[in-house]
């Protein structure tokens, strides 16, 4: 299992979190999602080594900005 | 036309008002609603008079608290 790890900025409440989440778990390889709208980490994993451009991309998406934390 | 209005807490996003206003959609006799997580204004109108506890208790269906302003 590898995990990548991003701050994400925007998020104010469960809903957020929830639009990021469904997003996120679109992006193929991802089999886990950890989203926090206090914190604004999201923790992805998955079996597979994932494209970090795509998780950026999805956030986006969501309507939040993202930046991989490593 | 009439119209009510409530006070609403805790809606922070676009994603919390929309959950209320689609809480609210459904009450009996509303064809219009104006919402904004900023003020927390909820604004309900339709021809017919409106019941006010079915509001409140859309609101709180959502969520989210409120409290009747007339």
């Amino acid at each position: 299992m590898s995990s990548s790890e991003f701050q994400v900025t925007g998020m104010t409440c469960g809903h957020c979190e929830a639009a990021v989440r469904a997003e996120v778990e679109q992006v193929a390889g991802v089999e886990n999602v950890d989203v926090s709208a206090q914190t604004g980490r999201l923790v992805v994993g998955g079996s597979q080594p994932i494209d970090d451009a795509a998780i950026l991309a999805a956030v986006d998406e969501a309507g939040y900005e993202a930046a991989s934390l490593r």
